[in-house]
């Protein structure tokens, strides 16, 4: 899969919402948060959703199946500043096969700050799989 | 701008390399480097290749130039270990107006590990500015 | 100043407590959280604890003062691991001249994790300064 | 063990040296370096010194054995910048029991940056075991 999914800049198109802090550490010399401290946001908001579903990602992982990322795409419009409190809005893009597709906005004080799509793999056992029954649901029923 | 640029596949279309070694820091529980941690590698291979060609960024930096990211996309293919020496090839993709593109393939043991894209602004004194002769040419003549 | 604090193991010692999750990003391949990421923890929980006091960290360094960390340590006990809710407790434990020291224990499910000590210069302009009344406070009348 | 290590501050007591070159992402908005990002320097320095006596920390851990840092303790003494070269001194400290300790002083363009000390756990299959002779030998033959 290449990343074909474009996400929508009205946050109201999420289903769900994340919110994380700015933390000093993730601050660079450019006094802006550094691009790759977004990634972990996105993942954060990813587990967060999880949870959200019934299905958290440490028991995901309990049940030997990883969700790796195999493609992520970001696009930074405005940066992020120490303190700033973060909305993480997501929504799940598509299941194909043994992969899916996340998109993200991220906005802070009503402005969006960037979009962002990520594609996971679907193993279990380390090996690829089709995407569960839950898994291809929340896309489909969404 | 957004990334057009398709990385190649081949290592040879590349004319820079830069080498990292893994840190253990930058794993996690999957036994794999992060996702994250990918994009430090890509700007420290795009700080060698500033130094390589005179113009070191902390330089470009005195002089009130920034090269933000403003977009970045990476294609994860095979999974980067502790201690893994990463060849990190560099490309200079395209310079439109206050953008410029750079491609990556990362390898390691002669396996490509993933491909990248960086689209980074130009600015000065932090408004949006023209590459300079210098950078256009990386392009041209590179 | 060396640190001297000996952190409290006993969580009710402590007049602050923040929560933070352990992300996956912070996880390494040992399967929990690496080392040098309990101390963005410790510094989120400063920055909780400075709002708490009416003294925002971004506020301060609006005012030209920056709170730099001159020294820390921290003993790990047992391992944290992804998506534990770990509780930062916080103690201010002295001020002496231009710096001041923070206690800190670390918590999950109960047990305790680690404890650690920062010590903080205080600079104003980029120059050392003594404490403001407000900071020799949170330690005089904790 | 509490770290009772006082590192030197002459870089010739040091039998080791490793350098690092300082990243754009290790920064803070501060300008200079993040104090949590010197925890990956000293484990990078310690990843070195394993391989140059022989005894790679990627072969340690296929052969079941962990050295998790059961302690920390770094004082910051001049910041660290971006694109500085860092050269992490190290000496093996002390060996007790099922624990050892190392200590190290980071210096960059001459100039004294941090000292540090970092205490190990020896693990063999998740539990505590003494220290090898190899490793033992490293602090006794020096």
């Amino acid at each position: 899969m290449r990343t074909d999914f474009n996400p929508p800049t009205d946050p109201a198109a999420y289903p769900f919402v994340h919110q994380v802090r700015v933390r000093f550490a993730e601050t660079d010399a450019m006094g802006v948060v550094h691009h790759a401290a977004y990634l972990p946001y996105l993942e954060d908001a990813r587990v967060a959703y999880l949870r959200s579903v019934g299905h958290p990602y440490a028991a995901v992982r309990d049940d030997g199946m990883e969700l790796p990322v195999v493609e992520v795409a970001v696009r930074y419009l405005r940066p992020l500043r120490f303190d700033d409190l973060v909305q993480v809005h997501l929504v799940p893009a598509s299941v194909t096969g043994a992969t899916f597709q996340i998109g993200y906005l991220l906005a802070t004080a009503g402005q969006t700050a960037a979009t962002a799509v990520t594609v996971h793999g679907i193993t279990v056992g380390g090996r690829p799989a089709r995407a569960p029954a839950w898994l291809a649901g929340l896309v489909d029923g969404g």
